[in-house]
């Protein structure tokens, strides 16, 4: 496919947040204020699992300035089935006992009552006045354990899903998902070289700046508002409906601006509380949870095991693949389990494949999504193994993955079902294997790694509108919240499409009573489907365009009317001569030629094209202290068309730093008595600018035909390929090919110390 | 036209808005607040006319505290053109300078500067310290005295608009109209009695109960926020963008709850002063006008001079009308003077009609639209002569206007051009004819009068969309402000077309940056017009949800789908035997079968109903003290249909006080320097709940054609009878014709001392 040549797609714009967002304007969540609202505060748990035997709050409802004290009995039960909200799948019954712990605790931290109050002492005060009497029970904070025969049950009624027969007894494993393509033992049995591996990963948090916040209230009519800081507040407004028994019409919430999300801020915490506390309380109620909250109780990713098992020819043909993930869903079933098992093997083309994954529960807040959730987790072992393979066959490891790579040409089948049509991992590879990075030799003391990484990129419901001022200034509508410079790509493709200047063009997001409904920020899906509706409802505004100009002012068919260049033209000398009308004139006639001209869609989006990415680190390993140094690193990805290539580049980056981080120091640490005890920024170690170079980026752009700009998705894909990139250049590094995550300096260290005396046996 | 039956129009439900507004939780104009805000105040002219030669500024803006200074530089200034804002049509010069004065003051209080400033004390500290040198001019108030040779001339540079020559003398005279039917000489010629009469009105204030009241925030790119308590935001947006020559779609501005406008609130005062405050001082500003300002620098209606020629046949047929009206327009042109001249014969068939309109200018507050804008005061002429007429000829009056009615078997063909489809004056006056308060006696001492009143009803450009969320309860949108409970009328047809309970049914109100255009609150057009871009929207809904419901559920095609009683169904057994598809059902699986249900519509609406009123009085005054008791009190009017019925009365009822007020006691009173003396409600005497009976309604209902429930407009015409139907009560009460507005105590005791020795002249 030819490149498209664009007069602002792939041009560098400044953002419409940018300016607010700099200054200090931009309101986040914790901005919001109503006249006389109150302080909402949580009671949590001290216990990691317990029975909740009684709670008595009539000490705190009676300290002056309290307002509200809610506990699970202000919510009413819900029932033990997975339904939509804001076309969210949620299990009700485990959905509202996260938000308010009912029977037990299953976590520290795990909400167990809230209150409202005049001012933030007396709301803490009350919340020590608040007597909790718990019955402590063990508890199990590991995946593995978790699977044991005698573990600690979290939920007695919970019995395994996808096993058959079914089990009889509760189990911590709520669902077994099989995923096979092929015959996998005959595949094995082609093979030449067999290589197997166990590997474990940590949970870590998405570690967005922003704690969750959020303003509510509830009117004495019934009607609420929410402000919320959200990556879906038509989500919010679902949640809120389904817990709360609130009409979903009721309920306005609207998005504030979100100091980062990753997937964390998909779901709800505060906003039913908030909800319930403003119901009964009357007055507004405005909750901001403090970084120890947000690391204690709100979702992680999950950590887990992964066991791979690839054998292929001697010429690198890979023949079968076996995969094995088990992932920590935390206190209630729901980790991406399923995306983890669909991804592993996805970048690669291979007859026969067997996938099998657990969803297992313990002691732990429920994980919440995190940038492509799951697939880091099974990459980390695949392509960590696929490097141990490259080893062993001496190839090189991006010719080893060529010669596997997923291609519509040759109708690489998924295991999970589609085939593949126009992708572009092979195009990703080469530009990979051709760049300057790859070209170079490494500096000296430096290792190279490189892995690969897949997503889906998804497509879902969105809503948008388009409206021309009376000026010709042009206001785009949207619901999902900018996270990630999504107001720049829709205006850019609105523009395009109207052949007027980017300035000229306003994009606002609108709350979930003035748009209608959009799916959440996420999946990679907001550039590609919301961009489709921005893109047809200005087709539509094109369209009446046309038919003002056409009709109503040349007094021809409207189909000869062509629109090019920011005006309407005719479409050739047999419609008449004419001067061109450029959007201004129709806009400000729009009274007196049919009135306003809007144009609007909906859609539920197909076709979102899936993406590659392809990662190449140098870096060294202080053999003392175990420290990593990153020396260069580089991202390559197919994006499709990178619609505004800073914030492109900018995904790209805020990925693979945050892979870095995944593979080199997070994780929690957990006391003896289930406690986390690095709930801070300080201990939790993120890397920080100062950790690492400029991430480099190689953007590849094979257009997806199902978008009108060939967008596929950019945000998910680099947080995959990091973990086993740093990974196998630390193998390369040091000789000693690391299973665990983190590398941490201790973990290196004591892995390079039992390693001393066979440094070359990898 | 048989009366439709049906589900939920014409049932009384409670505003969906009520809650909000009894319980305090509604927000106004002044309770929005930002973070960091500065109060914002106006310094005023103390002249009625004065030339201001310079204005220093530098001690206010040394003041500590003061962030901002602005005066007539810091706007832009604006040729003398008339240009649309928002589709209103405003001379920008004019209205740049009545925003703010700049080479002179042409009204006491009219804006010289502006400052914003920390704190109110700090802000009227600052106002104090701005010097202005004045050269002050000899003014004008009255219109006669205004249109004299020799009078003070406001504008240098106006010459009268349609007078043939043109003049080459500037003249206090902006405009003259005319208005002309049939051969009036001719038409007087058959007429065997002819009454002539001059009649003068006073200005009045609208006397909304919540001042003018903005807050705006301008950001350093350019974008801005204002709240405002306004009629129309659009406009709002659209006058801010031509005065501050700032793009509209970087203008959001979000509408308040309204405290009554009546037409007052469709024009600004405040919004760009604090635009320009905010952009100088980077912060937002608060303004909120005192009662005070509101009284002397706020668009009262205009007051004038009316003279009524009507010339009949002894069996009461009219056949020649005359009208000469002269319009305050306060200091810058643009009375209403034109539906002064077109609404003057507007109920009645009449051969022969010549109407003359003059819009003149004086040194007064420019004037501002008031329900049914000019109607009220050439009515007053007209209904008053149309009652002498009756007296002489010894008729009925309502049998005067019967045989004169307008009606659209007679064909009868407007002055101003239309010919009346269906309208229902005559079924108006027999209602009253046959009203039990018509047809009962007076109470003794009591006195009757009767007078009729039009209005056009205006359609004019609306925007709305509908939304269903996955429960099947719905929002519409719309954007136009609710002052008279157009969210329940808009509910209401919303819920008839969905089948659906009105509870179930949401209406927001969104800003200028969620839904396309809208015009003004006003004119009685928004559930006319925006009734009719909802009932389009919900049904551009429904055909989405038999689509679902058949294409993607049933597997039929849509056209065999009917939409009944909140439901899709098969429209015959052919289509195949399914169960009833609720609203619910489709809603809940949107994204499963297309993505989100959605309905839009855009309109500029045609064939607004006309309106008519016919008002009955029983009252008595006392001969003593020359108050007017007002007894009884019945409006009758043909609204189309009454969606809603309580607030078609409350509008009938509202307007009816208005009128009342206007009658008998509202003036303004200015010094022999041109001030204001009586710049509040303690002074400026409007009718309150004690002075008078509850006001009956009859609501007649003669379907407007062109609306799918035959909607008319309300608000308007109950303002135009009161006038004449008071002054002629009191005519047959005191046997004296009173001709000169407000009939007050000092007033009638005038009249009554003038005409004791001839008490039976009249």
């Amino acid at each position: 496919m030819s490149k498209q040549v664009y007069k602002w797609i792939g041009t560098r714009p400044d953002r419409p947040d940018g300016a607010d967002k700099v200054t200090g304007r931009a309101r986040f969540g914790a901005d919001f204020n109503m006249p006389g609202q109150l302080v909402g505060k949580v009671l949590r748990s001290p216990h990691a699992h317990a029975h909740i035997k009684s709670i008595d709050t009539s000490a705190a409802e009676a300290l002056p300035g309290v307002k509200a004290v809610v506990t699970s009995k202000d919510f009413p039960d819900q029932p033990n089935l997975i339904v939509p909200a804001g076309e969210m799948q949620v299990n009700l019954r485990d959905i509202t006992r996260n938000v308010m712990a009912r029977e037990k605790v299953l976590y520290e931290s795990h909400p167990v009552a809230a209150v409202a109050a005049t001012t933030d002492a007396i709301a803490n005060a009350a919340l020590a006045l608040i007597k909790v009497e718990y019955e402590v029970l063990p508890h199990v904070i590991d995946v593995a354990e978790a699977m044991k025969d005698g573990a600690p049950i979290l939920h007695d009624h919970l019995i395994t899903e996808g096993v058959t027969p079914a089990p009889t007894k509760a189990s911590n494993i709520a669902k077994r998902i099989d995923n096979a393509k092929g015959d996998i033992e005959a595949g094995f049995k082609q093979a030449e070289i067999v290589i197997e591996r166990d590997y474990t990963t940590q949970p870590v948090h998405q570690g967005y700046i922003e704690p969750h916040a959020t303003l509510a209230s509830a009117a004495e009519d019934g009607q609420v508002q929410i402000w919320s800081t959200t990556q879906g507040h038509f989500q919010v407004r679902g949640f809120c409906s389904r817990l709360l028994n609130i009409e979903t019409s009721q309920i306005r919430v609207t998005p504030t601006e979100i100091g980062g999300g990753f997937g964390g801020k998909t779901v709800v915490y505060l906003e039913p509380v908030a909800v319930r506390l403003s119901q009964k309380s009357g007055k507004p109620v405005k909750m901001v949870m403090s970084r120890d909250e947000v690391f204690r109780a709100s979702g992680p990713a999950p950590g887990g095991t992964v066991r791979v098992k690839i054998g292929a020819k001697r010429d690198g043909t890979i023949v079968a693949a076996e995969c094995t993930v088990a992932l920590q869903a935390g206190a209630f079933p729901g980790s991406p389990v399923g995306p983890a098992c669909w991804t592993s093997f996805a970048c690669y083309d291979i007859p026969n494949i067997k996938v099998v994954g657990y969803d297992v529960v313990s002691n732990r807040p429920k994980v919440a999504a995190y940038r492509a959730p799951g697939a880091p987790i099974s990459a980390w072992g695949v392509e960590s193994t696929l490097d141990i393979l490259a080893q062993e066959l001496r190839m090189d490891p991006i010719d080893l993955r060529l010669k596997n790579a997923a291609a519509a040409k040759k109708g690489t089948k998924t295991s999970y079902g589609p085939t593949f049509d126009v992708i572009g991992f092979v195009e990703t590879l080469e530009a990979a294997k051709n760049s300057e990075h790859y070209r170079s030799k490494p500096k000296p003391g430096m290792a190279r790694g490189v892995a690969a990484g897949f997503w889906f990129n998804v497509g879902a419901d969105s809503s948008a509108a388009a409206h021309v001022a009376e000026d010709g200034t042009v206001t785009i509508i949207s619901g999902n919240p900018d996270i990630g410079g999504s107001r720049a790509s829709l205006a850019l493709m609105a523009a395009e499409e109207l052949g007027i200047d980017y300035d000229k063009v306003r994009p606002v997001i609108a709350d979930t009573s003035s748009i209608g409904f959009n799916f959440v920020t996420g999946g990679s899906r907001v550039t590609f489907a919301t961009g489709l509706a921005v893109v047809n409802s200005v087709r539509d505004m094109i369209r009446e365009l046309k038919i003002r100009a056409a009709a109503k002012t040349w007094g021809v068919d409207p189909e000869g009317v062509i629109w090019e260049n920011g005006a309407a033209k005719p479409a050739g000398s047999n419609v008449g001569e004419f001067e061109p009308l450029s959007l201004a004139q129709p806009a400000a006639t729009a009274g007196k030629t049919g009135g306003p001209i809007n144009g609007h869609n909906q859609l539920n989006a197909q076709g979102a094209g899936p993406g590659f990415g392809v990662h190449i680190v140098d870096l060294s390993v202080d053999r003392d202290t175990g420290i990593t140094h990153i020396g260069r690193y580089t991202a390559v990805q197919d994006v499709g068309t990178a619609i505004h290539p800073s914030y492109v580049e900018g995904q790209m980056q805020g990925g693979a730093v945050q892979g870095i981080g995944w593979a080199l120091n997070e994780e929690y640490i957990y006391s003896a008595k289930g406690k986390i005890d690095n709930a801070g920024f300080l201990d939790y170690r993120m890397p920080v600018a100062s950790d690492l170079p400029m991430i480099e980026t190689i953007v590849v752009e094979v257009p997806n035909p199902h978008h009108p700009y060939g967008v596929r998705g950019v945000g998910e894909v680099p947080i995959v390929p990091p973990l086993a990139t740093v990974g196998n250049a630390i193998a390369r590094a040091i000789g000693v090919r690391m299973t665990d995550l983190p590398m941490s300096p201790p973990r290196l260290s004591a892995a390079l110390d039992a390693a001393t005396p066979s440094m070359a046996a990898e």
